[in-house]
C-alpha cells in the first residue's frame, strides 16, 4: 500500500477536503499511474451528495483521468513506463459474461467495477481520480495519443465515450441527420464527434445563448427548444437524437422530430420515469433507447478517432482548492464546457 | 354508385345493425371486390365506441377483408376478375412522401387513408369490410394465395402484418430469442410467425391458461407474468419482445428481460403514456419502440410467407347477426383467437 494525496467528500453535506488515501501495491497485471489531470463530471456531484444511492464516505471521486505510467506489474504487456494513459468509469468487470466477451464491459451482467465507490476485487472501495496516483488493471487502462492536448484529454474518458458510443452504434455519418439535446459537457462533445463522423448536426438547446459555440463545434444549425415553432419546423427530421439532458423532457415533442426508424437515445437520466406516449413511437416506427458510456476497446477507438480528427473537449483548468466552487458552477450550468483539475496542485 | 348490404354502428352507444351503404363506381384504377369474410379486430370496437376520437356515424368498420375480384377498371394491371384478394387497414396514401416512396405507406407523412372512418380522395367517408362489396384502388389490394384457407385469411390483413412487420424489421430468425406478450388475436399470430421465421419463441401471458395452445403455435416455452419469478428467471434473455397488450405494463420489469441491444416493441398502445425508467434502458443499451401495421409490399410478403409456411390464424366464424355478441366476447378475451364474419350471411 502507498499513501497518496487526494480530495475526498467526508459526507453528503460537507465540502470536499484535502486528505490522503491508500493505493494498492502494483500487482502482476497492474499499472501505476501518476495522474496529471482529472475531469469533473456531473456524476461526481450526484454521487458525493448521495443523490444516486448509498455512498461509502469518505470518498474520492473522478472518472476522467489522464496521466503517465510510473510502474507496471511483471505480467503487463500493454503499457510501459512513461506512456501517456487514461482511465475512465470502469476499472474492472467479470470478463466472462456474454457482454464482457463482446467487449461491452459497461454492460457486464454481473456488475462491473466502477472507478470510485465500488467494491474492488480485493474488498476495498475504489477511489477515483481526484488524487495524485491510481493503480489499475492494465486491461482497463487506455492509451491517450499525444496529439490530444494533455489538459483536455481527461473528459474524453467519460464525456467523450458516452457520446461517441451511441453515435457510432446508431451509425451517425454522411447522410444522417443528428440532433444533440443540450450543449453542456456531454453535448458539446456529441456535436464535435458527430460532425467529425460526417453527420449533419443540429443543436437543440433551451436558448440560443451558446449558438456561436455550437456552430463552431461543427453544428450546421441551432434551435431554441423554448420556441414551440422549433418542434413544428423540425418534425420528422432526424435519424438520431442524442439527449444529454438529465431533466425530464416532453417525450411526445422530441419523438415527433424523428423520421422513419429514428432513435432518441438518452445518455443522461432523470431519477423519475419518463412519460412516453406510445402513439408517438408508432409514427415512423420510432425508438427510445438508453446508452451507458462505452466498452474499453470502443473507448480506445474514440481516443484514436479524436486524435486523428483533432477533436478535444473545451476545458477550464482549475486547482484542487477550486473544486467546491466548480461544483456550484456546474450545477448552475456555468462552465464552458468541462472543468479539469490540475493534479499538480495536489502534490 | 351502388347500394350494398352492410352492418353499421349508428352511434357510440347502440349495437351494430344491418343496413345498406354506397360503394363508388369502379374507377380506372379501381378493383371491385365481393367480400367473403371480414375479421373482427379490437380496433373496430374501439372505433365504433368512440374511444379513439370522433367518429362519422353511421359507420361500417372492418379492415381484415378477403374476397374475389368481380370488376376492374380500364387501367388496372395487378388484378383480374376472379382473383382471390384482400384489403387491410389502408386504402390509399399520398404516394409521394419519403415514407411512401420507401413502401412504408403506413407511415405516410401526409396521413394515409384508412379503410374505414377516413375521408377518401372523393370526399366521402371510407366504409369498411362488414359489407358485401368494397371498391379499392388496385395498389392497395393484396393477392391472397389459395394455399391459405379462405375463412382464415382475413385476420392476416391486420393481425398478421402487424406482428410480421416488427418481427421482420428487428430480424427475428434462427439464433434470436423472441418473447410475445399476450396470446390474443395479435399474440397468437406473432408466435406462429416468429416460430416460422426460426426464432426461439417464449410466450409471456398473465396465466398458464393457454399454454397448450401457445406451444402448439410454435412457442418453445410459456411463462405466467403473474408469477414474479418469471422476471427473475428470464432477465437479460430476449433480443426482441413483441408486446401485443394494450393495457399498461410494468416497463421496468419487461425491459429487464432484454439482453444486449434488445428491443421491446409495442404494437398495441394504451391511451395514457407509459412510465419508462430510463435507467432500465441504460442496462444492455435497450430500446423501446413502436410499430404500426406494415407497408403494402410487406403485407404481400407476409401473405406469401404464410402461404408457403402453412400459417393461418385460428378463427371462429360467425354470422352477421352474432357481431354484437362477438364484440362482448372480444372484450372479455373470450375468443380463440379471432372472430371472422361470414359475409354470405349479409347477402
Amino acid at each position: 500500500m502507498s499513501t497518496v494525496n487526494a480530495i475526498a467528500a467526508p459526507s453528503a453535506t460537507e465540502p470536499l477536503v484535502r486528505t490522503t488515501i491508500e493505493r494498492r501495491e502494483v500487482g502482476p497485471r497492474d499499472v501505476r499511474i501518476e495522474i496529471s489531470y482529472a475531469g469533473i463530471c456531473h456524476s461526481d456531484i450526484h454521487t458525493v451528495r448521495g443523490e444516486w444511492g448509498r455512498v461509502p464516505y469518505p470518498l474520492t471521486v473522478g472518472h476522467e483521468i489522464v496521466g503517465h505510467v510510473t510502474a507496471v506489474g511483471a505480467e503487463v504487456t500493454r503499457h510501459t513506463i512513461g506512456d501517456r494513459v487514461g482511465v475512465g468509469c470502469l476499472v474492472n468487470s467479470c470478463r466472462e459474461c456474454e457482454n464482457c466477451r463482446l467487449g461491452q464491459e459497461q454492460y457486464c451482467l454481473t456488475g462491473n467495477t466502477q472507478t470510485y465507490g465500488a467494491v474492488d476485487r480485493d474488498g476495498t472501495i475504489t477511489q477515483g481520480g481526484y488524487s495524485t496516483h491510481v493503480v489499475v488493471d492494465e486491461d482497463f487502462v487506455l492509451r491517450v495519443p499525444t496529439a490530444i492536448p494533455h489538459e483536455a484529454a481527461a473528459p474524453l474518458l467519460c464525456a467523450g465515450v458516452t457520446t461517441y458510443s451511441p453515435l457510432a452504434h446508431w451509425n451517425a455519418g454522411p447522410g444522417t441527420k443528428v440532433a444533440v439535446v443540450g450543449l453542456g459537457g456531454l453535448g458539446h462533445m456529441a456535436v464535435k464527434i458527430a460532425a467529425a463522423m460526417g453527420a449533419e448536426v443540429t443543436v437543440l438547446s433551451q436558448t440560443l445563448g451558446k449558438k456561436d459555440d455550437g456552430l463552431r463545434f461543427g453544428a450546421g444549425s441551432y434551435y431554441a427548444t423554448s420556441d414551440p415553432a422549433t418542434f413544428e419546423v423540425l418534425s420528422n427530421t432526424f435519424d438520431l437524437i442524442v439527449n444529454t439532458v438529465s431533466a425530464p423532457i416532453d417525450m411526445s415533442a422530441y419523438l415527433g422530430l424523428l423520421r422513419l426508424d429514428g432513435t432518441l437515445v438518452s445518455v443522461g437520466a432523470p431519477p423519475e420515469p419518463l412519460a412516453v406516449p406510445v402513439f408517438a413511437l408508432f409514427g415512423n416506427r420510432r425508438s427510445f433507447a438508453g446508452s451507458s458510456i462505452g466498452g474499453i476497446e470502443e473507448t480506445q477507438r474514440m481516443l484514436d478517432f479524436c486524435a486523428e480528427r483533432g477533436i478535444a473537449p473545451e476545458v477550464e483548468v482549475i486547482g484542487a482548492d477550486a473544486v467546491n466552487d466548480a461544483y456550484e458552477r456546474v450545477l448552475a450550468s456555468d462552465v464552458r464546457y468541462r472543468f479539469v483539475i490540475d493534479i499538480d496542485s495536489l502534490r
